[in-house]
């Protein structure tokens, strides 16, 4: 494992692949477009759902758990769904030795097979609303696989529920987006523009699709959450109705969200430098590593005896790990922490045991600092919060550098060829405009933004009157 | 859901499925033997997994995740696996609108694609121990189903473990027993007896396998976690090596392990009553459920108020909720908690806030208690122990009632035939007389256990000689 790790302006997505073999987060499965997430990318993700899980449950939200296997035909019911997922799907047609009498789809997502249950659920008004999580596996078949980013199975939540009014699954669909904003941005240090998904690009059976975007350091944008208001449309194929407190039969209104393992790939390639995997403190399996360090034999027991109980006064709230391998150099070691992105190393030699002092050391700017063993824990408590800040301020920088205003047609189309970034144009709102310029230039729109500033202006394809700037970018 | 429980001694399978209903833990899915695991139910194993995961990582193992889908050839490396998990696969066929090259099994167990992936990751004694484990979804076709005991996708935690020698990994294998065992025990409160399975009866690929069994108030056992001794099978499958310290290349040493959502179905049948539901406190998501009682308008904030004032006192340790819904009466409440198996109810009525008490009732003696406000906390805290140690205590004097010492084989047959229960009986280790016990009583071996008392006796069935008794029982 000792492999350096490509520059990223040399090439990114090698880059890319060697973070994540250097950290040991994932590996290919032998089966073409699967992953491993091995346990270092794991532990990542329980932080992730950790956190997330709490905030569902903060806001009244249930964890359930609905089948893997979902029949066929339930996928025709809605008809852009399945036109949407149904070339994705993988398809199992046989079970216990025999062929089935009807094909099962593996879930590409749970809609269809959770509003079958609702509709055994929900009887009255008294029965609304439905608040509903899951954390699960699902698949969808892919020809281009990249670790986290796309990938045939991953990992997600998804979230989908039932209300009694349009107006209170709305408000659930934006409740839902200010938690992804939230985890973004002041768990993964992320910053993100939320926003609305044109026709086009909108959810699969949705009425309409919110989305949080995320800008990563090869220019590139990445979708990072996406929350959807799905209307009536589900409850329609379902028959799914409820008596309203007048008495009379309505239909249920409903949405779906979900955050998936992409967000670990988002994690990597906001923060990643030349020398591997950044992470941030509110997300790191590990805070804090110790590292002692010997000269021979002399003051070995002194020095782990000292680390221990540096260590141990960190306490709880501080995740943290001494590396006393023997087989391994301090040098080697700082290698390897360094490449899994742990945010403060702590160096311990038998001179730091006499003077009663430790070396941190930041893996953010590589920042060494010498402390008193008493101010250890506030010390690293601060630090922490300012790495966490300061990743955070650093990607925003990055951000506003690669976000362009641009009203010209030729000036857009460079920008998007040569440095990438996002770039805010007027758009008159036609598919077909969105359509030419994906087409001419490979970028989509990746949101209309929540807060549209309320400009006017002309659309930068066809020229037409136009309400407020879009974000236009190459995606992942 | 207003619907009865049937009684227990009228009809234990529809109890059984009723007390699921009543408490709202899962739910038959559109698919064939899946099942739909509802909040409730949801809610439980996440106690469970939240406990099983803290033992296992403080015993040094760490999470990971690997594929859903393993290619059949995989299977079929390992002759005694392959016969005793291909006949209850589903097959992927395919993917993406196209035929597949190979077909593809959905995990019934993760051994083989784990192994292909610890072919790539051990190549010396210092990348060993490798301690993962995996919470995931299984698929294994049944034909005849019960919720939570036999379903065709079940959830459960998978571990699996490499070792450079057959002791480190046979150490590993009882380590984990002992842990199923504490978890059984002092978390669930099922009294369970650990031991190890017969040739017949021991998973396929492993060397031995463990096991702990518990009784059910029907009088048939459930082997409610199992831990394997694979020896070098899947090693030698999969080409597995690596250098030990003499520089020599030596196959691995594998154990595996799982516990899963069947443990549901174990906690219902062991401490399930006629109204019912019973949660041992140390798992139930909610310990105690406050229900403020009014009479008319009269006193209604000052009720609320004071149950608030109550709750909160409590603290987060105590997991509790308070109802105050108020489309429904006080003793719907009380009746549907009591569904849901909540250990403590705490009835605040108007009188209540005047004197400052408040009456605790338990869900499994149906005891009132009356208690002050200040001497709440501590009294929940007491009576929540106390009916953790009373629910344990009534299911070891129930197993000790259903355990027989047997060593005529036509008292074994009546036994077996009419109330059920363990039998220990002599037992000559031989194949052909288990088959013929098990054709004859549908009885089959349970464990033979870690501590067998030394006794020297004769087979029940062939009479020749024989070391230690063995536990014989119908089983789920």
């Amino acid at each position: 494992m000792k492999k350096g790790i490509t520059r990223r302006d040399e090439d990114f997505s090698r880059w890319y692949t060697d973070v994540i073999a250097g950290a040991r987060l994932a590996d290919y499965a032998p089966v073409k477009g699967c992953m491993v997430i091995r346990p270092n990318g794991y532990a990542l993700w329980e932080r992730m759902q950790s956190c997330l899980d709490r905030m569902f449950k903060e806001t009244g939200h249930e964890n359930a758990y609905f089948p893997l296997l979902i029949p066929e035909s339930f996928l025709h019911k809605e008809a852009e769904h399945v036109e949407g997922f149904a070339p994705e799907c993988a398809v199992v047609t046989h079970g216990g030795g025999k062929q089935l009498e009807e094909r099962l789809v593996i879930r590409p997502t749970s809609e269809t097979i959770i509003w079958a249950m609702y509709k055994k659920w929900i009887m009255s008004y008294r029965d609304l609303p439905i608040l509903i999580n899951q954390w699960c596996n699902v698949l969808r078949w892919e020809l281009r696989t990249r670790l986290f980013l796309r990938t045939t199975e991953f990992l997600w939540q998804e979230g989908h529920t039932a209300h009694a009014s349009a107006g209170e699954a709305e408000e659930e669909t934006l409740r839902i987006l200010d938690i992804y904003r939230t985890f973004a941005e002041d768990y993964s240090a992320i910053p993100v523009v939320p926003g609305r998904k044109s026709e086009r690009e909108k959810f699969a059976g949705a009425v309409h699709t919110y989305t949080i975007e995320a800008l990563m350091q090869d220019g590139k944008a990445l979708q990072a959450g996406t929350s959807h208001f799905l209307g009536q449309n589900f409850a329609k194929a379902f028959d799914v109705t409820f008596q309203n407190r007048q008495g009379e039969q309505e239909l249920v209104w409903a949405t779906s969200w979900g955050m998936s393992t992409r967000m670990i790939g988002a994690l990597i390639m906001t923060h990643g430098d030349d020398q591997g995997l950044i992470l941030p403190p509110r997300l790191a399996p590990t805070a804090v590593v110790f590292i002692p360090i010997f000269k021979g034999q002399t003051g070995h027991a002194e020095v782990l005896q000292y680390v221990a109980q540096l260590a141990a006064s960190l306490g709880k709230e501080i995740p943290h790990r001494v590396d006393a391998r023997e087989e391994y150099t301090p040098g080697w070691k700082f290698n390897e922490w360094e490449r899994a992105g742990v945010p403060i190393r702590v160096e311990v030699g038998p001179r730091d045991v006499q003077r009663g002092e430790a070396v941190l050391v930041r893996r953010d700017t590589g920042e060494k600092i010498t402390v008193s063993e008493e101010g250890l824990k506030d010390r690293v408590a601060e630090l922490l919060d300012d790495i966490q800040r300061s990743l955070y301020e650093r990607a925003g920088r990055f951000r506003e550098e690669h976000s362009h205003v641009v009203d010209d047609y030729e000036v857009f189309k460079e920008l998007i060829a040569d440095e990438g970034g996002f770039v805010r144009s007027f758009w008159c709102g036609a598919g077909v405009c969105e359509d030419q310029i994906k087409q001419e230039t490979m970028a989509t729109i990746r949101c209309i933004p929540l807060e549209d500033g309320g400009e006017e202006g002309r659309c930068v394809r066809c020229n037409k009157k136009a309400h407020g700037r879009v974000y236009f970018a190459k995606a992942y």
